[in-house]
Protein backbone atom coordinates (compact mmCIF):
# COMPACT_ATOMS: atom_id res chain seq x y z
CA UNK A 1 0.00 0.00 0.00
CA UNK A 2 2.53 2.25 0.94
CA UNK A 3 4.32 1.70 -2.88
CA UNK A 4 0.74 2.53 -4.38
CA UNK A 5 0.27 5.73 -2.14
CA UNK A 6 3.35 6.68 -3.63
CA UNK A 7 2.76 6.17 -7.14
CA UNK A 8 -0.42 8.07 -6.62
CA UNK A 9 1.00 10.97 -4.95
CA UNK A 10 4.05 11.27 -8.07
CA UNK A 11 0.50 11.38 -10.52
CA UNK A 12 -1.03 13.92 -8.53
CA UNK A 13 2.28 16.02 -8.20
CA UNK A 14 2.90 15.81 -11.80
CA UNK A 15 -0.70 16.66 -13.03
CA UNK A 16 0.04 19.95 -11.47
CA UNK A 17 1.58 21.61 -14.57
CA UNK A 18 -1.62 21.14 -16.23
CA UNK A 19 -1.60 24.80 -14.93
CA UNK A 20 0.87 25.88 -17.27
CA UNK A 21 -0.35 24.85 -19.97
CA UNK A 22 -1.87 27.49 -21.70
CA UNK A 23 -5.03 27.83 -24.25
CA UNK A 24 -6.07 30.20 -26.97
CA UNK A 25 -9.11 31.66 -25.09
CA UNK A 26 -8.83 34.51 -22.69
CA UNK A 27 -10.92 34.89 -19.37
CA UNK A 28 -14.48 36.54 -19.34
CA UNK A 29 -12.40 39.79 -17.62
CA UNK A 30 -9.86 39.42 -20.59
CA UNK A 31 -7.33 39.71 -18.23
CA UNK A 32 -5.45 36.71 -19.15
CA UNK A 33 -5.15 33.25 -21.11
CA UNK A 34 -6.72 30.13 -20.07
CA UNK A 35 -5.03 27.26 -18.97
CA UNK A 36 -5.91 24.14 -19.24
CA UNK A 37 -6.86 22.81 -15.68
CA UNK A 38 -9.01 25.70 -14.79
CA UNK A 39 -10.71 25.04 -17.71
CA UNK A 40 -11.45 21.32 -16.95
CA UNK A 41 -12.92 22.39 -13.59
CA UNK A 42 -14.76 24.65 -15.85
CA UNK A 43 -15.99 21.85 -18.11
CA UNK A 44 -16.59 19.29 -15.13
CA UNK A 45 -18.69 22.26 -13.38
CA UNK A 46 -20.41 22.57 -16.73
CA UNK A 47 -21.13 18.83 -17.21
CA UNK A 48 -22.99 18.66 -13.52
CA UNK A 49 -25.01 21.89 -14.48
CA UNK A 50 -26.18 20.88 -18.42
CA UNK A 51 -26.11 16.82 -18.11
CA UNK A 52 -29.70 17.70 -18.00
CA UNK A 53 -29.51 17.90 -21.97
CA UNK A 54 -27.44 14.61 -22.13
CA UNK A 55 -29.25 12.03 -24.36
CA UNK A 56 -31.08 9.71 -22.11
CA UNK A 57 -29.10 7.29 -20.34
CA UNK A 58 -25.67 9.68 -20.28
CA UNK A 59 -24.21 8.48 -16.84
CA UNK A 60 -22.93 12.48 -16.51
CA UNK A 61 -20.77 11.41 -13.71
CA UNK A 62 -19.03 9.34 -16.06
CA UNK A 63 -18.28 11.95 -18.23
CA UNK A 64 -17.22 14.30 -15.44
CA UNK A 65 -14.33 11.99 -14.53
CA UNK A 66 -13.45 12.06 -18.27
CA UNK A 67 -13.52 15.90 -18.31
CA UNK A 68 -11.63 16.14 -15.30
CA UNK A 69 -8.70 13.81 -17.23
CA UNK A 70 -8.92 14.31 -20.88
CA UNK A 71 -6.53 17.20 -20.94
CA UNK A 72 -3.52 15.68 -18.99
CA UNK A 73 -1.93 14.76 -22.49
CA UNK A 74 -1.53 18.28 -23.29
CA UNK A 75 1.11 18.36 -20.13
CA UNK A 76 3.57 16.62 -22.99
CA UNK A 77 1.55 17.33 -26.31
CA UNK A 78 0.51 21.19 -25.87
CA UNK A 79 -3.05 22.44 -26.48
CA UNK A 80 -3.28 22.20 -30.01
CA UNK A 81 -4.50 24.97 -32.16
CA UNK A 82 -7.53 24.09 -33.51
CA UNK A 83 -7.77 24.93 -37.20
CA UNK A 84 -4.56 23.43 -38.51
CA UNK A 85 -5.22 20.23 -39.73
CA UNK A 86 -1.66 19.60 -41.60
CA UNK A 87 -0.74 18.98 -37.59
CA UNK A 88 -3.02 16.53 -36.39
CA UNK A 89 -1.56 13.33 -37.40
CA UNK A 90 1.24 14.66 -35.32
CA UNK A 91 -0.42 15.78 -32.76
CA UNK A 92 -2.68 12.48 -32.71
CA UNK A 93 0.49 10.58 -31.98
CA UNK A 94 2.35 12.97 -29.06
CA UNK A 95 -1.31 12.53 -27.38
CA UNK A 96 -0.85 8.85 -27.27
CA UNK A 97 2.81 8.70 -26.04
CA UNK A 98 1.49 11.13 -23.61
CA UNK A 99 -1.33 9.08 -22.28
CA UNK A 100 0.64 6.36 -21.80
CA UNK A 101 3.57 8.38 -19.93
CA UNK A 102 1.07 9.92 -17.72
CA UNK A 103 -1.33 7.46 -16.78
CA UNK A 104 1.39 5.10 -16.07
CA UNK A 105 3.08 6.47 -13.01
CA UNK A 106 -0.14 5.61 -11.24
CA UNK A 107 -0.56 1.99 -9.95
CA UNK A 108 -1.25 -0.47 -12.84
CA UNK A 109 -4.98 -0.90 -12.40
CA UNK A 110 -6.01 2.36 -11.75
CA UNK A 111 -3.39 4.10 -14.66
CA UNK A 112 -4.88 1.64 -16.84
CA UNK A 113 -8.60 2.48 -15.75
CA UNK A 114 -7.86 6.33 -16.29
CA UNK A 115 -6.46 5.63 -19.99
CA UNK A 116 -9.54 3.79 -20.79
CA UNK A 117 -11.70 6.98 -19.99
CA UNK A 118 -9.38 8.82 -22.10
CA UNK A 119 -9.51 6.88 -25.19
CA UNK A 120 -12.78 6.66 -24.88
CA UNK A 121 -13.67 10.21 -24.76
CA UNK A 122 -11.10 10.88 -27.77
CA UNK A 123 -13.23 8.19 -30.01
CA UNK A 124 -16.26 9.63 -29.01
CA UNK A 125 -17.47 6.22 -28.83
CA UNK A 126 -20.20 5.89 -25.34
CA UNK A 127 -22.79 8.67 -25.20
CA UNK A 128 -20.67 9.56 -21.55
CA UNK A 129 -17.92 10.63 -24.64
CA UNK A 130 -20.33 11.96 -26.97
CA UNK A 131 -21.74 14.73 -24.03
CA UNK A 132 -18.19 15.06 -22.59
CA UNK A 133 -16.91 16.05 -26.49
CA UNK A 134 -20.25 18.27 -26.45
CA UNK A 135 -19.36 20.31 -23.31
CA UNK A 136 -15.56 20.78 -24.62
CA UNK A 137 -17.04 22.31 -27.66
CA UNK A 138 -19.84 24.30 -25.62
CA UNK A 139 -17.31 25.95 -23.18
CA UNK A 140 -14.64 28.00 -25.23
CA UNK A 141 -18.51 29.26 -26.54
CA UNK A 142 -19.21 30.92 -23.16
CA UNK A 143 -16.13 33.04 -23.30
CA UNK A 144 -16.03 33.59 -26.71
CA UNK A 145 -19.55 35.75 -26.09
CA UNK A 146 -18.15 37.30 -23.34
CA UNK A 147 -15.37 38.62 -24.94
CA UNK A 148 -16.55 39.96 -28.39
CA UNK A 149 -15.41 36.77 -29.70
CA UNK A 150 -11.47 37.99 -29.69
CA UNK A 151 -10.08 34.54 -30.00
CA UNK A 152 -12.22 34.34 -33.56
CA UNK A 153 -10.97 37.86 -34.70
CA UNK A 154 -7.06 37.23 -33.82
CA UNK A 155 -7.07 34.54 -35.85
CA UNK A 156 -9.64 35.09 -38.68
CA UNK A 157 -11.69 32.32 -38.05
CA UNK A 158 -14.45 31.78 -40.29
CA UNK A 159 -18.20 30.54 -40.44
CA UNK A 160 -17.50 27.24 -42.19
CA UNK A 161 -13.96 26.61 -39.91
CA UNK A 162 -16.16 26.83 -36.83
CA UNK A 163 -19.50 24.91 -38.23
CA UNK A 164 -16.95 21.76 -39.21
CA UNK A 165 -15.74 21.97 -35.54
CA UNK A 166 -19.46 21.83 -34.01
CA UNK A 167 -22.09 20.91 -35.99
CA UNK A 168 -21.66 17.14 -34.13
CA UNK A 169 -23.61 18.97 -31.43
CA UNK A 170 -26.70 19.02 -33.75
CA UNK A 171 -26.92 15.32 -33.48
CA UNK A 172 -24.75 14.51 -30.62
CA UNK A 173 -26.77 17.52 -27.78
CA UNK A 174 -29.90 18.07 -29.86
CA UNK A 175 -31.40 19.94 -27.24
CA UNK A 176 -28.50 22.48 -26.87
CA UNK A 177 -27.76 23.01 -30.70
CA UNK A 178 -30.15 26.08 -30.93
CA UNK A 179 -28.52 28.06 -28.22
CA UNK A 180 -24.71 27.27 -30.41
CA UNK A 181 -26.38 28.43 -33.71
CA UNK A 182 -27.25 31.32 -31.80
CA UNK A 183 -23.78 32.37 -30.68
CA UNK A 184 -22.65 32.01 -34.19
CA UNK A 185 -25.57 33.92 -35.45
CA UNK A 186 -24.61 36.58 -33.28
CA UNK A 187 -20.81 36.22 -34.37
CA UNK A 188 -21.50 36.80 -37.99
CA UNK A 189 -24.10 39.72 -37.39
CA UNK A 190 -21.06 41.64 -35.80
CA UNK A 191 -17.81 40.26 -38.16
CA UNK A 192 -16.26 38.48 -35.64
CA UNK A 193 -17.10 35.51 -37.44
CA UNK A 194 -15.83 35.25 -41.52
CA UNK A 195 -18.78 34.58 -43.05
CA UNK A 196 -17.25 32.60 -46.01
CA UNK B 1 -36.22 25.73 -21.07
CA UNK B 2 -34.99 28.53 -22.83
CA UNK B 3 -35.54 30.60 -19.69
CA UNK B 4 -34.14 27.62 -17.83
CA UNK B 5 -30.66 27.29 -19.92
CA UNK B 6 -30.14 31.32 -20.08
CA UNK B 7 -30.20 30.72 -16.21
CA UNK B 8 -27.47 28.22 -16.28
CA UNK B 9 -25.55 29.89 -18.87
CA UNK B 10 -25.91 33.26 -16.58
CA UNK B 11 -24.24 30.99 -13.47
CA UNK B 12 -21.39 29.19 -15.82
CA UNK B 13 -20.33 32.58 -17.30
CA UNK B 14 -20.53 34.07 -13.61
CA UNK B 15 -18.37 30.94 -12.16
CA UNK B 16 -15.06 31.96 -14.47
CA UNK B 17 -14.49 34.84 -12.45
CA UNK B 18 -12.96 32.02 -9.71
CA UNK B 19 -10.17 31.84 -12.43
CA UNK B 20 -9.06 35.15 -10.58
CA UNK B 21 -9.21 34.29 -6.99
CA UNK B 22 -5.69 33.64 -5.76
CA UNK B 23 -5.00 31.44 -3.10
CA UNK B 24 -1.32 31.70 -0.62
CA UNK B 25 -0.02 28.38 -1.87
CA UNK B 26 2.20 28.78 -5.19
CA UNK B 27 2.22 25.97 -8.00
CA UNK B 28 4.99 23.08 -7.85
CA UNK B 29 7.01 25.22 -10.12
CA UNK B 30 6.72 28.12 -8.09
CA UNK B 31 6.20 30.40 -11.13
CA UNK B 32 2.88 32.21 -9.38
CA UNK B 33 0.14 31.67 -6.38
CA UNK B 34 -2.68 28.75 -7.39
CA UNK B 35 -6.10 30.25 -8.13
CA UNK B 36 -9.43 28.56 -6.59
CA UNK B 37 -10.62 27.49 -10.27
CA UNK B 38 -7.99 25.09 -11.11
CA UNK B 39 -7.29 24.31 -7.26
CA UNK B 40 -11.08 22.77 -7.64
CA UNK B 41 -9.66 20.83 -10.43
CA UNK B 42 -6.73 19.13 -8.94
CA UNK B 43 -9.00 18.23 -5.83
CA UNK B 44 -11.24 16.42 -8.02
CA UNK B 45 -9.17 14.77 -9.41
CA UNK B 46 -7.41 13.69 -6.00
CA UNK B 47 -11.09 12.72 -4.77
CA UNK B 48 -10.92 10.47 -8.20
CA UNK B 49 -7.73 8.90 -7.47
CA UNK B 50 -7.65 8.71 -3.61
CA UNK B 51 -10.95 7.58 -3.27
CA UNK B 52 -10.13 4.18 -2.41
CA UNK B 53 -8.94 5.52 0.74
CA UNK B 54 -12.30 6.91 1.95
CA UNK B 55 -14.31 5.11 4.53
CA UNK B 56 -16.37 2.39 3.07
CA UNK B 57 -19.56 3.58 1.33
CA UNK B 58 -18.76 6.75 0.32
CA UNK B 59 -20.03 7.77 -2.99
CA UNK B 60 -16.83 9.47 -4.36
CA UNK B 61 -18.48 11.06 -7.34
CA UNK B 62 -21.06 13.07 -4.58
CA UNK B 63 -17.87 14.36 -3.13
CA UNK B 64 -16.20 15.21 -5.84
CA UNK B 65 -19.20 17.32 -6.99
CA UNK B 66 -19.10 18.85 -3.76
CA UNK B 67 -14.85 19.91 -4.48
CA UNK B 68 -16.11 21.36 -8.26
CA UNK B 69 -18.44 23.56 -6.88
CA UNK B 70 -17.34 24.21 -2.82
CA UNK B 71 -15.09 27.26 -3.47
CA UNK B 72 -17.77 29.11 -5.56
CA UNK B 73 -18.52 31.27 -2.55
CA UNK B 74 -14.78 32.69 -2.98
CA UNK B 75 -15.96 34.82 -6.13
CA UNK B 76 -17.07 36.97 -3.30
CA UNK B 77 -15.93 35.99 -0.48
CA UNK B 78 -12.13 35.69 -0.92
CA UNK B 79 -9.88 33.41 -0.40
CA UNK B 80 -9.47 32.58 3.53
CA UNK B 81 -6.02 32.58 5.29
CA UNK B 82 -6.52 29.87 7.41
CA UNK B 83 -4.95 30.75 11.00
CA UNK B 84 -6.69 34.29 11.40
CA UNK B 85 -9.46 32.78 14.19
CA UNK B 86 -10.87 36.86 14.57
CA UNK B 87 -12.27 36.38 11.21
CA UNK B 88 -13.85 33.23 11.26
CA UNK B 89 -17.36 34.74 11.87
CA UNK B 90 -17.44 37.73 9.11
CA UNK B 91 -16.16 35.33 6.65
CA UNK B 92 -18.36 32.02 7.36
CA UNK B 93 -21.36 34.85 7.17
CA UNK B 94 -19.93 36.16 3.86
CA UNK B 95 -19.56 32.59 2.57
CA UNK B 96 -23.32 31.99 3.72
CA UNK B 97 -24.38 34.92 1.68
CA UNK B 98 -22.26 34.30 -1.36
CA UNK B 99 -23.79 30.92 -1.73
CA UNK B 100 -26.97 32.35 -1.39
CA UNK B 101 -25.96 35.27 -4.29
CA UNK B 102 -24.18 32.59 -6.94
CA UNK B 103 -26.63 29.43 -6.86
CA UNK B 104 -29.45 31.87 -6.86
CA UNK B 105 -28.52 32.13 -10.42
CA UNK B 106 -29.67 28.86 -11.31
CA UNK B 107 -32.87 27.63 -11.74
CA UNK B 108 -34.34 27.15 -8.55
CA UNK B 109 -34.40 23.11 -8.18
CA UNK B 110 -30.74 23.21 -9.94
CA UNK B 111 -29.80 25.87 -7.70
CA UNK B 112 -30.86 24.71 -3.85
CA UNK B 113 -29.50 21.46 -4.75
CA UNK B 114 -26.43 22.58 -5.27
CA UNK B 115 -26.51 24.64 -2.64
CA UNK B 116 -27.56 21.74 0.20
CA UNK B 117 -24.54 20.02 -1.69
CA UNK B 118 -22.32 23.50 -0.58
CA UNK B 119 -23.82 23.31 3.00
CA UNK B 120 -23.36 19.82 3.45
CA UNK B 121 -19.45 20.35 2.61
CA UNK B 122 -19.33 22.90 5.10
CA UNK B 123 -21.12 20.74 7.70
CA UNK B 124 -18.87 18.06 7.13
CA UNK B 125 -21.53 16.11 8.45
CA UNK B 126 -21.78 12.93 5.42
CA UNK B 127 -19.44 10.41 4.68
CA UNK B 128 -18.66 12.70 1.16
CA UNK B 129 -18.38 15.39 3.36
CA UNK B 130 -16.01 13.91 5.45
CA UNK B 131 -13.93 12.95 2.51
CA UNK B 132 -13.85 15.71 0.69
CA UNK B 133 -12.99 18.00 3.08
CA UNK B 134 -9.51 15.02 3.72
CA UNK B 135 -8.84 16.06 0.05
CA UNK B 136 -9.36 19.96 0.58
CA UNK B 137 -6.70 19.73 2.85
CA UNK B 138 -4.34 16.98 1.34
CA UNK B 139 -3.82 18.74 -2.51
CA UNK B 140 -2.33 21.77 -0.94
CA UNK B 141 0.66 19.40 1.41
CA UNK B 142 1.67 18.06 -1.88
CA UNK B 143 2.31 21.54 -3.11
CA UNK B 144 3.77 22.47 0.12
CA UNK B 145 6.25 19.63 0.18
CA UNK B 146 7.26 20.43 -3.77
CA UNK B 147 8.11 23.98 -3.01
CA UNK B 148 10.26 23.50 0.22
CA UNK B 149 7.22 24.75 1.95
CA UNK B 150 7.19 28.38 1.02
CA UNK B 151 4.02 29.19 2.39
CA UNK B 152 4.57 27.68 5.83
CA UNK B 153 8.37 29.68 5.77
CA UNK B 154 6.79 33.31 4.48
CA UNK B 155 3.75 32.60 7.19
CA UNK B 156 6.40 31.44 10.40
CA UNK B 157 3.13 28.52 10.36
CA UNK B 158 3.36 26.60 13.35
CA UNK B 159 3.33 22.19 13.91
CA UNK B 160 0.51 23.29 16.31
CA UNK B 161 -1.51 25.57 13.85
CA UNK B 162 -1.28 22.83 11.62
CA UNK B 163 -2.09 19.94 13.63
CA UNK B 164 -5.07 21.74 14.50
CA UNK B 165 -6.32 22.11 10.80
CA UNK B 166 -5.30 18.61 9.90
CA UNK B 167 -5.96 16.24 13.18
CA UNK B 168 -9.50 15.20 11.71
CA UNK B 169 -7.87 13.47 9.03
CA UNK B 170 -6.75 10.91 11.82
CA UNK B 171 -10.25 10.20 12.47
CA UNK B 172 -11.83 10.54 9.12
CA UNK B 173 -9.04 8.99 6.15
CA UNK B 174 -6.63 7.20 9.31
CA UNK B 175 -5.47 5.21 5.63
CA UNK B 176 -3.94 8.63 4.62
CA UNK B 177 -2.71 10.16 8.42
CA UNK B 178 0.55 8.44 8.28
CA UNK B 179 1.33 9.81 5.20
CA UNK B 180 0.10 13.53 6.14
CA UNK B 181 2.72 12.91 9.74
CA UNK B 182 5.70 12.47 7.19
CA UNK B 183 4.94 15.58 5.88
CA UNK B 184 4.94 17.16 8.65
CA UNK B 185 7.87 15.78 10.33
CA UNK B 186 9.67 16.31 7.52
CA UNK B 187 8.81 19.89 7.68
CA UNK B 188 9.99 19.85 11.04
CA UNK B 189 13.11 18.64 10.49
CA UNK B 190 14.04 21.17 7.45
CA UNK B 191 12.59 24.07 9.62
CA UNK B 192 10.16 24.76 7.34
CA UNK B 193 7.56 24.44 9.82
CA UNK B 194 8.13 25.98 13.57
CA UNK B 195 8.64 23.59 16.40
CA UNK B 196 6.16 25.21 19.40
Amino acid sequence: MEQRLRDQYRFLLEIDKLKTVLRQNVLSDQSRRENSAEHSWHLAVMALCLGEYAEPGTDVAVATKMLLLHDLVEIDAGDAFVHMPDEQTRLRLDEIAAAKRIFALLPADQGSGFESLWTEFESGSSREAKFARVIDKVQPLLLIEATGAITWRTFGTTRSQILRKLEFIATDAPKLWPRIQRTIDEALATGALVRD
